[in-house]
């Protein structure tokens, strides 16, 4: 079979969460918590499943969730969205992207996208027949930041679509007001389009707003919001998530999406929407990711790792040049396999060899976790 | 924005079920049971996420599951897939079905349809670049049949793949086992992959065997075999299915898989891999279902409705031409709303305008739904 996707292989994400488990390491690699969502939404998807909900609910997704999301976008960023119209429930925030990019990218068309990115943007951009175009972070002394210059610069009349990322997964960098500013100057007289990937959104430290293209009306109008519950609420094995769009791009997802998937999980829909009636657990999530990150970070106070501001998501990159003169793969390797915690490192995310010293750990996990892992840690 | 998918509007599902709604009609149109699944399977939900299976499980899928799907395979067809490296659970079969196809059709390809066909194949085919090629089924005395003489005439240099399925929706038609030859005689010497879509192997009647290609060597060894826990256990809602496939194509298809939706629901896959210790739910399917085809069949006799074979699946299709000269979506619409029994028009399973007089009803209904229904058709 000739392959579509040559360049793939198994996501670095897999590989490194076999790897911890084949070594008993740590796992700080993949992004996922390592403790129990709130039982009150279990005992509500048990209740869904109980009152009948187990039949394809709507294609668009379960009217009391998409009113909970419209509710929740309002209230947060100031912009309503029509959620019959507006507003999708999907399989996770990876079909909503998948599905935003092949209903909009034609052949020949370009993506840029900024790196390091997360995986699952550049095959869905190669699926399409599209064509990647990436423009690097900047790396500087207070860490990674979008260099709009660069980003102009990589326009032509072929961009369909820019990918932006905030909390930026892996750096933790965050987009701020005048990042906005800065793309909707690039964009605003184009056709472009604007794929903002937001899963991290209530993951946001230090009293920072969560700059959400929902608050931007430029780039509100061309936009992809795609965000995901299994971040928000801990369960990301539940696979679901939303996108968010004006109503012309939300008819062409929907093309895609409802011969992707046709419609979502219906219980757990239900469950969602109740639980979302209540906005004090997401409100609440800066805090609680806060504190851990503050433990991580103290922990590796006084070792030889280099912390990297973490301004959201819930990962922390950190430096080990101090430590290893090693890529950043056999680092991350090394690490799982001979001081038990597992890593990603954050070459991965390029899509040309780029070698930065620097790691990814993921701090959503227990205390204990933390604690343990930071006791391996300290002894590098 | 310039659309992907110019031809494809809301699917005939979802606008029939909407409409049925609207006009409060008892609504056998879109396939779905309107009855609740075991609640044996619904505990196991709750245990599973009770037991903290919440977060990111393995992205081919829980191992227990994969072992059950393979374990059943193996029972019922004699082909022991290799568990790892040829099963993949995914978020429904329509989910399979567009990553099989976005995973294998490169731009140019050409797949055969055999008409009428299920509507989520040829918009994938047109995401993926290919082209449609659609052959249409014949229609004798004896309902329809698959003219193997025109899928093979078919046949070019580009053609890639032949999509089939069995038990076949809309028709209630289903291949023998002398279909499965001729299917491998065309594909034999060349390197046309087969999609065989399986999501009602469950529902076969009259003691028949469901011809599935895992029985068949030459057509299992190039053949991606789908299908459904949502038909199986009357959980539609909850969008879980699976693929098997040799492991050359299952690594192609877990390329597209893993950036679609990277896993799928934890819970319910260890709900559905502990509840699949048990054979008898689905052994039990045939009897339960045909149960219900004869009651609606017995229902129709004396009226004028004509009823055609239904040998599998949960449909059964009628012509009506003696009742009305209405073309099929306009009757369905006037049935829907003007006798409050909603249907499918078997016309929206072409590629091309055409007219049989027929329609497909869905009895995966409850007794008083089915006798409900049918006593506002025998009116007619
Ligand atoms: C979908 S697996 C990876 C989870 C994640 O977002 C990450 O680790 O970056
Ligand atoms: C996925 S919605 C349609 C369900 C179905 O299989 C049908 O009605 O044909």
């Amino acid at each position: 079979l000739h392959s579509r996707l040559p360049a793939v292989g198994t996501t670095v994400f897999t590989r490194m969460s076999q790897l911890a488990a084949a070594h008993g390491a740590i796992n700080l690699g993949q992004g996922f918590p390592d403790f129990d969502p709130d039982p009150r939404l279990v005992e509500l998807v048990t209740d869904a499943m109980r009152a009948g909900h187990n039949q394809y609910p709507p294609m668009a997704g379960v009217p009391a969730l998409r009113a909970a999301i419209g509710a929740k976008l309002g209230r947060l960023y100031g912009r309503a969205y029509d959620v019959d119209g507006e507003i999708t429930v999907t399989a996770g925030a990876s079909q909503a992207i998948q599905s935003a990019i092949l209903c909009s990218v034609h052949p020949g068309d370009e993506v840029i996208i900024i790196e390091p990115a997360y995986d699952c943007y550049a095959p869905a951009v190669a699926l399409a027949g599209g064509v990647t175009v990436p423009v690097t972070m900047r790396l500087g002394a207070d860490g990674y930041s979008v260099p709009w210059d660069r980003v102009a610069a990589a326009v032509t009349p072929r961009t369909r679509m820019i990918v932006v990322n905030s909390p930026h997964n892996p750096t933790g960098a965050i987009l701020r007001a005048a990042d906005l500013d800065a793309l909707a100057a690039i964009v605003a007289e184009t056709e472009i389009l604007v794929l903002s990937d937001e899963v991290y959104e209530h993951m946001v430290f230090d009293g920072a707003e969560h700059a959400s293209v929902a608050r931007h009306p430029v780039l509100a109008e061309r936009a992809f919001l795609v965000s995901s519950f299994g971040k928000t609420f801990h369960v990301t094995g539940w696979k679901l998530g939303y996108v968010a769009a004006p109503a012309a791009l939300m008819a062409e997802f929907r093309k895609v999406h409802q011969y992707n998937v046709f419609c979502v999980n219906a219980p757990m829909q239900h469950a969602l929407a109740a639980y979302m009636a209540d906005p004090a657990p997401y409100l609440g999530l800066p805090a609680f990711y806060q504190r851990k990150r503050d433990l991580f970070r103290a922990g590796l106070g006084g070792t030889r790792f280099e912390l990297l501001p973490a301004d959201g998501t819930y990962f922390q990159c950190v430096r080990y040049g101090a430590i290893s003169g090693l890529p950043e793969a056999a680092f991350a390797q090394w690490l799982t396999v001979e001081a038990g915690v597992a890593a990603i490192p954050v070459s991965a995310f390029h899509s040309a060899p780029t070698e930065s010293g620097i790691v990814r750990f993921c701090f959503a996990k227990t205390d204990t976790t933390l604690e343990a892992a930071l006791e391996r840690l300290r002894r590098l």
